[in-house]
């Protein structure tokens, strides 16, 4: 993208030393991390009344033990993950956890079950927001998707402009459905307490399925979406200003608390009001209507929910480019995750979530509900994972109070495995299937791409390297008839004995890297120059280096020579940065400057 | 393309040594260019009789007069056309005889007036093909745009596989129809003199207008789209195998002959018959119902007529590529126009041809019998021009028996002035203003690109070129890593005095090129080797040379300097053949070989 468009929407580049600065306090940490989980309140308690309503009153009246259950399993998960992120402050979560202390395999599952999770959040709520805007206006309807995609592609950008700039763009939005969804459930039970709440009429349902454990059990396990995108936190530790973990345990102490209180009000006010769900409105709205009634505070909860319900894309693109960047590190992801963008975010990670999940709005036409059913098991395997391996942990590495915190660990292990348990068997014939094939599929998938890289490894190590030769080159001038321009080439084939040296464009910001030590063992004539490169643009960096040797030092051209090797498939070349490419591109319309790529074919 | 499939699509190439053998005689040529001229036989009367239809029985009886006119016409046309063909057997028609004659403006009028019309001819037939196809299966009507797409792309495959192969797979529909269409003339002529054919009943007409010299003028212009694709030989002389301009002239000659009886004959017995036009069925289809009732005679007119619709598409597939090589070899059109494919056609024109045809065809959503108005102004601008220019020509140069022919030109570019006035008069607002706007424009395009190649000349010319002086050259190492592609290409940076030698690449099959001797001229020290290319495939021969080098001649690196030059702006860098980007194309998988752009800014 040329340059000016680029600023207009990125902003300037931001050096890699001030990475520090592009982090997030509490307060910001809340509003990146907590879209997701909160918004699961919207439709979790909703997704329990839908299932127990099949028996009717009967069953309405599990609504508030599930409740009480869910409420408690929040507390559960989040008690557990709030070790995670203070014992793993380098982030990862489940991937990192499952890596450390129970292998490669267990870490993979973990990884793939997560992307997916984030990959199918992002489709579903840029899709259920466009929804909720073609319902208020329903001369969008037809374009629906291009709404869809177009909310996904501003949240995209928002992301891509930093982590500071998207936390205090979310602030409002965030902290006002905060607001409103506690205004909901402590005015509503209040005024249910004092008595001056007028419960709806009884409910006349028709009973079309027995009161039965499985139908309680799978009531429970919709109910689990609510628990959905608590784990953010976990992968994104890494986003927090230091103390990172004491900072990231905190807000996972905040999204907990917000949670647990409002799925357990929702479920209490939604019993007691007589509330069921209803195909034209939700059963938020239904208990907004009860207690204030249709005046303006109704419609700021409902505006609220709509935005939160768009927003909860936005900690996906806080937790994907951080998890798919830390499996690029080890090896299992293709190694462009890695690169930091302009506004020092993992670029490559958000666009390739925004392209996955618009594929699937695309692919779908927006009717993405057929896609929750999906959720839940990549969540709780991932929970599960991570939590045995916190157990696993604490009793292999001991420390103060291992005892104690093995067992809030194993704890939460057990009951996010026996959830995940649940919701395997009740939700297997409605899509949970395709989750067993997929992530399998994924695992499959790394081990490939990790295979790749260290095969590429090997076939770069100097190891077994020969010493360097002397080699027979002929050059060869192409002659299609004779003008201005052969004379240029022929002038150019005839120098003779040019001035020959290499550099290197040092990215990570190293002031002595280790390629300079490197070096000396191959090399001893020509010399190395290393140029720092703060803005992490090595293609800029290069062409004004070139620029000013042409200027200042008096050469006419300059031959670029940039070695670059040759994979075997289309899809091992994916794998690679092609900064060859990148670099050709760059000095499309410089005149005097020969690129020659030296091909080694691994 | 990848090879074998290239190969399976177009055949294996043809040497340049074969022009000749490529070429066909009189009635491969008859396959090739009647088919634009007889398809208007389908549609030419009836156009007459809808516009005459407005003022009744009255109006209906102009039709046989107007018949007699358009007979008339098209011997004129015929008659000097045939005069054209035999005096200019390069080809080119009415753009090199008023290149030649009248001057540059003239002739680029013509062009844009023949590149429209091929261009429009093409986009009409396939629609009306497809259409065809449509009314008998309703089912297919929505696909009728990849309908429509598809059998152009069969006609531009079969363009591209050689002229003598489209002639061979054309000549069974067009004799085909040539056939029918004389059968139902003759039979039905014979019938109505032997009194055993009944006409249909009177109509009863409703009149719309008043009989008016306005009226049948107009309907005189409707009818004159049946003269359009006679120009298409005098475009397309260098197909013909020698005696080129002998072999063409009997094709026109026949075409001719069979277009002015059929015009003639439908005109007579459409109105012998009482045959009007009907919404439903036309004309030429209820004539044969009169003649033949409804057997498998009639069926198989029917069928035919459908057929040759579609072909007369492929007329333009012979002409536009032509014309637009001719233009492009004096500096009108992009260069890459005159570039022989593998089957000796020139295919980048083809493949523009149905690309603009395409284009248009998917924009109008199939519906393109809007364009019919504005294919005969052009025809007729071309027409003129081209009889002024043979008019200007006799009595230029003289000659045997010049004033006769000056006679039978200055005739015809008499009457079809007339018409062209006529035409431009009666359709200004049915959509003619368009082509006034459109031919405007395109001569603009053509002078635009003729003073950029000048310009690119200008600055390639060595008349004030300095001498070869040796200059200073940097060469730099790009260093990320130390592993061994960077001793790879330590090893390449590091060898010194080179071998060194230029080649060049005949693609036009001359034993001593031009290049040769100039070469001597510049340099004295490196050698020029000329390398033959009888298949034209530049890219191919450098890398069978490059190979042969490297496994004979014991090199271990190839490096190939190709000088380029940069141009200023998008629109001139498509005017120019971008031979470095092909060939580091065919190069990307060699290893060993260095391509390096010296780039020339003009």
């Amino acid at each position: 993208m040329s340059s000016p468009i680029r600023r207009l929407l990125l902003g300037n580049p931001i050096p890699t030393d001030r990475t520090e600065d592009e982090r997030v306090g509490p307060l910001g940490g809340l509003a990146l991390f907590a879209p997701d989980a909160m918004s699961s309140v919207a439709y979790g308690p909703e997704e329990v009344l839908i299932v127990l309503m099949a028996a009717g009153t009967a069953g309405l009246a599990y609504g508030v033990p599930i409740g009480v259950a869910l409420a408690a399993l929040v507390a559960v998960v989040a008690t557990s993950y709030r070790q995670t992120v203070q014992e793993y402050p380098s982030g990862g979560g489940a991937y990192a956890v499952a890596r450390e202390n129970l292998g490669v395999l267990p870490a993979l599952i973990a990884g793939a079950a997560l992307l997916t999770d984030y990959v199918l959040t992002v489709a579903v709520s840029v899709a259920s927001g466009a929804a909720a805007v073609t319902s208020a206006l329903p001369g969008l309807f037809q374009h629906r998707v291009e709404l869809a995609v177009a909310c996904m592609a501003v949240i995209m950008l928002l992301n891509l402009r930093g982590v500071r700039e998207s936390a205090a763009a979310f602030a409002v939005p965030v902290y006002g459905f905060i607001t409103c969804v506690l205004a909901v459930v402590l005015v509503g039970l209040w005024r249910l307490a004092s008595g001056s709440l007028e419960p709806l009429p009884d409910p006349s349902l028709e009973t079309t399925s027995a009161l039965s454990l499985f139908l309680v059990l799978r009531a429970f396990s919709s109910g689990c979406a609510s628990l959905t995108g608590i784990e953010a936190v976990a992968n994104g530790v890494q986003a927090f200003r230091e103390p990172r973990g004491r900072n990231a345990a905190w807000v996972m102490t905040c999204i907990a608390a917000v949670l647990g209180t409002t799925v357990l009000g929702v479920s209490v006010l939604a019993h007691r009001l007589n509330v069921v769900p209803q195909p034209d409105e939700t059963v938020l709205s239904q208990i907004a209507e009860c207690i204030f009634g249709r005046s303006v505070l109704y419609y700021i909860v409902q505006g609220m929910t709509a935005l939160i319900l768009i927003l909860a894309a936005n900690t996906s693109f806080s937790g994907f480019p951080r998890l798919a960047a830390f499996m690029a590190k080890d090896g299992y992801m293709p190694r462009q995750m890695l690169n930091l963008g302009d506004r020092l975010v993992f670029q490559n990670g958000i666009v390739l979530l925004a392209a996955l999940a618009g594929a699937l709005v695309v692919a779908f036409h927006g009717e993405v509900t057929r896609l929750i059913p999906l959720y839940a098991v990549g969540v709780f395997t991932a929970f599960t994972l991570s939590q045995t391996g916190m157990l696993v942990h604490w009793l292999r590495n001991g420390g103060p109070a291992a005892g104690a915190r093995a067992a809030v660990n194993g704890l939460g292990a057990l009951c996010t495995g026996v959830v995940l348990v649940v919701i395997a068997a009740t939700k297997f014939t409605h899509g949970a299937w395709v989750v067993c094939l997929l992530i399998p599929a994924m695992v499959v998938g790394f081990r490939a791409i990790w295979r790749h890289y260290r095969f590429v490894a090997s076939r770069l190590s100097l190891d077994m390297a020969p010493t360097v030769q002397p080699v027979r080159n002929l050059r060869l001038l192409l002659v299609g008839g004779i003008h201005r321009g052969t004379l240029e080439a022929l002038q150019f084939i005839r120098t003779e004995g040019p001035d020959t040296r290499a550099i290197h464009i040092e990215v990570g910001g190293e002031a002595e890297p280790r390629v300079l030590r490197e070096w000396a063992r191959w090399e001893k004539e020509i010399p190395l120059e290393v140029v720092p490169c703060p803005d992490r643009n090595l293609a800029g960096t290069l062409v004004e280096y070139i620029e000013a040797e042409q200027r200042q030092g008096g050469y006419d051209y300059v031959t670029l020579v940039v070695p670059e090797f040759v994979v075997g498939t289309w899809w091992e070349s994916l794998l690679h940065n092609h900064t060859a490419f990148w670099i050709r591109f760059a000095l499309r319309a410089h005149t005097g400057v020969a690129v020659v790529s030296v091909r080694y074919r691994l």
